[in-house]
């Protein structure tokens, strides 16, 4: 017999909502939520463990759930207000995960490429433009996404969704920008800052050797930093009357050319 | 003396009030509203017809305002109340515009360039990912967006505040699917369609002569109407393992593959 919770107003439930609220809260316990089958087959590809699985029968079948139990998940029936309750979406799937967090270290990144390509995203803020950023990074099959000076967590439920479970199918460290360009340095990466300032056209610089393609934010663009660590600034010419890009286009437009520049030279 | 109009309850505020909030009453109409200093500068750079300007004095200076007043713009100075109520996003301009549509017809395009670029989208529906094309259209300037089969009118308040302004910094033309591929196909443009299967890898293909590139939405992709009547299905070489991207990160790699290489045949 699987346990079965029905009031919204057991303690593990509302532990489990500030879980799905509070930024601090995922810290603080090292876990988070995740909502939806794709976004779980997702994760569990992606190395993550799965802790516990609660499910609302009616919309994700029993035997579905009990078939996990048999790699270690607690599972837990629910009534439909407990996973209204829980539940970040409106979703007809049923089912939401209890799953432990990574420690998204620089030193645990593997780059197994002899020539990598990392994408960086300093500072970013919108969960809708994290989210781009990182379907961007999952479609190029980037070596890793560094996010210098993080300004929230990646588990933030909007950022899960927008990215369409992307955020568990790359590499991602979260580093202060110092120790990212520390790290870049050190393993003898070309790095190209987005930056419109005395740079040059993004399609003339060469991206088929270690290369991080680095991006900052729309409102303030990239830190000081990263200007004085650029092995060379680039800019995409803008010909129209306003000058800037939402900066998930323009880091496609980057990474892309990149990842052309590779094929033609395979 | 300008007009002053301190009460919500006026009857011009509650018809301005719907052509915020309504797109029926702005097709009705024939009018939208523009907020902002910088939005409504491109609005008359782009050759919009201002009707009438408020203003709320504390944050918008009533010189200003009257300097309007000799293009034969009526000003209206409002109170803090009215500003609230017609304002749609927090702004501290204290500017408000009501402004005559254009009519967005395909024959009213001008197509001076040799080799015209044109970003078709079809059916695109939120108003961020509009905002976001056109932003690129800006960018890299090209000649036209077609809009095919569109869901929403181009004055949402959204739509404008997602483009930064750029709605009207660029030609926009609003058809049926089947109108834009007749217009497309009279004046002899490669019409590129993206779409996944029977396609090409996109940066195989030749952009340099007149070229429409043309996209769907992620929910649906295009009709088979635009598969029918393409040049050449083109797609974006999907390595991860999300076969989708965010459609205006999609169009911005292909549109700016095509400026690529215009410029490199320069």
């Amino acid at each position: 017999m699987s346990k079965v919770i029905n009031s919204v107003n057991n303690p593990l439930i509302k532990q489990l909502y500030q879980l799905k609220e509070k930024s601090r809260q995922r810290k603080k316990t090292g876990q988070f939520l995740i909502e939806g089958k794709r976004e779980l087959s997702l994760a569990i590809k992606g190395g993550y463990k799965i802790e516990t699985l609660l499910f609302f029968p009616d919309l994700f079948s029993e035997s579905e759930a009990k078939a996990m139990s048999q790699y270690g998940i607690d599972i837990i029936e629910i009534s439909k207000e407990v996973f209204q309750k829980l539940a970040h979406r409106d979703t007809t799937e049923g089912v939401i995960a209890v799953v432990n967090s990574k420690a998204h270290q620089l030193e645990d990144l593997k780059l197994t490429n002899k020539n990598p390509l990392i994408l960086v995203a300093e500072a970013p803020e919108k969960p809708g433009n994290i989210g781009a950023l990182l379907r961007t990074a999952d479609a190029a099959n980037v070596d890793a996404v560094i996010i210098a000076n993080p300004k929230s967590d990646l588990y933030n439920p909007n950022i899960i969704r927008s990215s369409v479970g992307c955020v568990f199918t790359t590499q991602i460290a979260m580093a202060s920008t110092t120790e990212a360009i520390d790290f870049l340095k050190h393993y003898n990466f070309n790095i190209f800052s987005a930056i419109l300032q005395e740079s040059e056209p993004y399609h003339t610089q060469d991206y088929t050797l270690p290369t991080a393609i680095v991006v900052g934010t729309e409102a303030t663009g990239l830190t000081q930093e990263w200007r004085d660590a650029a092995t060379q600034n680039i800019s995409i010419p803008m010909q129209g009357v306003i000058d800037s890009m939402n900066v998930s286009v323009a880091a496609g437009i980057l990474i892309f050319e990149a990842v052309r520049q590779r094929r033609i030279n395979e």
